[in-house]
């Protein structure tokens, strides 16, 4: 199973691809961030890191994606770009078909390291030693990234299997939705 | 001028579409919300929007979108919803070349009604009678977006000119950064 792992955000968007499978040692495949500029306008960074996800769900083709949930009351500063970037990273895996899941801060601290409060430091450095890396994946976000989709693999199986089934069916009503939307109200 | 406004939100997504230009009478061209349920995964609904956007792009080729600021001091159970659509629609805009622009709620209300604090209510039946309609466009959402297209139109003419200068300037950095974060740390 290869899993993209994405840490959203608008300055850096983590991205980290790893392979592997319950109860089997993980491989990273590839691990980076995401930039732009604060001096850029949103619409522009945002297309920017679209076009970065899609480049690596492209190159890499995974089984799933793992996006970090974020909260509002997240810093209040950076929580509406994070937000933003965390919606763009959905839709890149749903128009292609894949699951995507959504994992807490905490679900990952716990998963990796056995506590849900551990803190950079300590995510970085089980990331290192549940892939067998030389040093944490760097900046932090890359790290988180990986993170990400080590706790995706590993609380993967039943859970996956289930929400699957559940998207499936929650699918064909979002499309009658849809069509419903467009056909309102004497559009044409 | 032709605008489209987009009230981004993840249950109901306001757009609606305006003709004219500053000191002429403006023209109601179409509206409508872009709905979707709760009970299917946010990964679904946001892709939902996303083509209920792309729809109303092709379909009405706007010259500009205009879509309202979201600040995270809002409704906390609603505002990341809200923001991962807000994104959508910049997304959407930008990948098309076109001019978006943010407006905040309360330029908006300045704009229609002369009164930063206006109420819905009073958007609503200014929003009327500005496109000379019978009656509000409803739901608020749909009004919202039809209020954003106007604020656009009168705000328009040298800050939109002055924003498009800034944005052109600004693009080519952000094409680099991208092209920097594909070449980075050996990907290939």
């Amino acid at each position: 199973m290869r899993v993209l792992g994405i840490d959203p955000g608008l300055t850096r968007c983590g991205v980290g691809v790893v392979e592997g499978d319950v109860g089997r040692p993980l491989r990273l495949v590839d691990v980076n961030v995401i930039r732009t500029s604060a001096g850029v306008p949103v619409a522009t960074r945002l297309v920017t890191i679209e076009a970065g996800i899609a480049e690596w769900l492209e190159e890499y083709r995974p089984d799933a994606v793992a996006v970090e949930r974020v909260f509002a009351r997240s810093d209040v500063s950076t929580v509406m770009g994070t937000a933003q970037a965390s919606g763009l990273a959905l839709v890149a895996a749903a128009k292609r078909g894949l699951p995507v899941a959504l994992h807490t801060p905490s679900e990952v601290k716990a998963a990796v390291s056995g506590n849900g409060r551990a803190d950079k430091t300590q995510v970085g450095l089980m990331v290192a030693r549940i892939l067998r890396l030389p040093a944490p994946p760097s900046p932090a976000d890359a790290a988180d990234a990986v993170a990400l989709a080590i706790t995706h693999i590993w609380r993967g199986g039943a859970q996956s299997r289930l929400a699957a089934a559940a998207e499936a069916a929650q699918s064909s009503r979002a499309g009658d939705a849809r069509v419903a939307a467009a056909r309102k109200a004497g559009r044409r």
